[in-house]
């Protein structure tokens, strides 16, 4: 039997998801533990960019672990965004940089930090543990800081953040903005998808005092373009609020150029969004002025006008 | 208005709780931040002894928090578990070596290692931020790191602990047995302590599952003498009992000397203590032999046998 270190992000995996997980079973496997990457969903089209441009594979799919398996958690702490069975195996390490939702039953590694991105907290465990970072490693670990800070634009970003993307662009030897642009616009294709398909490109459920909510998240440059299919994004978020019993759905296609974003928001408990934005539903829709983060400000705002 | 940042553990304190907070506060004072070292309830006389030793002061004695102020919590990451009011204080960082039961709204700094002692992980922080730390300092840190591993005889003691305990006892200059030997019987002196107050010397309040239980331990070198109190202890007990509504009450006095502790379990869940070691009750009674550790024996065996 082998002794392997399963090693993933979240569910819906986004460029930091797929990246944090490649550069830390890299690290693990480096400092003499057998470590593989895994992907939890399929490989976004922005993350399909960086891996081809760095040469990397994406790493294999994984539907669900069980109480035979070590893990390492990245770019998560939250057991539901994470793999099926995750509450049954043994979580040694979480590295993350979202607000804390966990519980184990022993002590075990967890590294938070109010970064960013992981990929920038995992630069630091790699020259605290004096492993070299090379250029095709860099150059994945950076396309996880651009896509994570929305190349620097997001309130998320921070002066590390920014600091540690120029060190890796060095080793990768990579025009950072020019780069950046190409990459972020490489998500934004939301050709052959269906509506379905784009509400769940990066979606993630949340719980708190008994209610459950997602919030689903795009990136454009023409919210005009994305919006045309308004209708046929309500009937898919319609469908997913009755299947998994949701009292909130929100849908935010942010603006990478003018860093704002508009809203999509259904459910029963869619006057949370109004009271914690300031904002009146028209249509279901708003438009959200200065708000590209998820985590940092549609989150928490939602979070602290629950009840 | 001030600024200050308020660092302290968890209630009950123990020597770590103590130690961390007065070598956190340090830290962060040193590094320029305003911060403040706290207690949250009385120092035992294990913590008096080593405060006395390396001539600290006992922190300031904290009632609660509000949404006023800015916490780092040490030595515990469970908000049961720390001051009042801190579900709506801005903790911004912990350090800890527990269990993780924690939730935020925002992200945090968090880092927990499962190492034997909080002041392990808060040696390495000063450290890497190139802080030296004086010889009263080293031996505040040491102090605490003999508590938490009993001497290293603690199944919760890493190689990390042992080989940064030398390292604080030679900056400190101190007989790190001797000390240590010295350091823990001080602990185990109950007199003029009331059986209420035994029982609440480090007593520690867990919930899972709607389930509320309290596990409470002592150190001692003899056994049969603390028994000889065995129904005061009880008597002390159900009154804990009936007031927090608790399914479950342990009380484990730890034999320092021969490393097993024998426990008084009472409580509608007193099945639960025999299940999850293998022994019957005798009287409320059972000696677990090789058991010391709250954290990493007796905590997570009653979790994992709750339903």
């Amino acid at each position: 039997m082998t002794n392997k270190t399963f090693v993933f992000g979240h569910k819906n995996p986004d460029t930091d998801s797929i990246a944090s997980a490649i550069s830390m079973a890299n690290l693990r496997n480096q400092l003499g533990e057998n470590s593989e990457c895994f992907r939890l969903g399929n490989v976004n089209k922005e993350t399909n960019f960086a891996l081809n441009t760095f040469k990397f594979d994406a790493p294999q799919l994984l539907e669900k672990v069980d109480e035979n398996n070590t893990v390492i958690m990245v770019d998560t702490n939250e057991f539901s965004q994470t793999a099926d069975g995750i509450e049954s195996s043994h979580v040694k390490m979480i590295v993350d940089h979202h607000r804390m939702k966990l519980e184990t039953t022993e002590p075990i590694y967890c590294i938070a930090e109010p970064v960013g991105c992981t990929s920038t907290i995992l630069y630091k465990l790699y020259k605290q543990n004096d492993i070299a970072i090379d250029s095709k490693m860099a150059g994945i670990m950076l396309s996880a800081i651009i896509s994570d800070t929305l190349l620097f634009k997001s309130p998320t970003c921070t002066e590390e953040d920014r600091i540690i993307a120029k060190k890796l662009s060095d080793i990768a030897n990579i025009d950072m903005s020019r780069y950046g642009l190409d990459l972020l616009k490489a998500g934004t294709d939301l050709s052959d998808y269906t509506p379905e398909q784009v509400i769940n490109i990066d979606s993630k459920l949340f719980e708190k005092d008994g209610k459950k909510f997602k919030i689903a998240q795009i990136n454009t440059a023409d919210v005009n373009d994305v919006f045309k299919n308004q209708a046929y994004f309500e009937a898919a978020i319609n469908q997913e609020i009755q299947n998994d019993n949701l009292d909130l759905y929100v849908f935010a296609a942010t603006d990478i150029l003018n860093a704002n974003s508009k809203i999509i928001t259904m459910g029963t408990k869619s006057n949370i969004v109004e009271k914690a934005f300031g904002v009146s539903l028209d249509h279901n829709t708003a438009t959200l002025e200065n708000v590209v983060s998820r985590k940092k400000q549609i989150l928490p705002n939602i979070l602290s006008n629950l009840d």
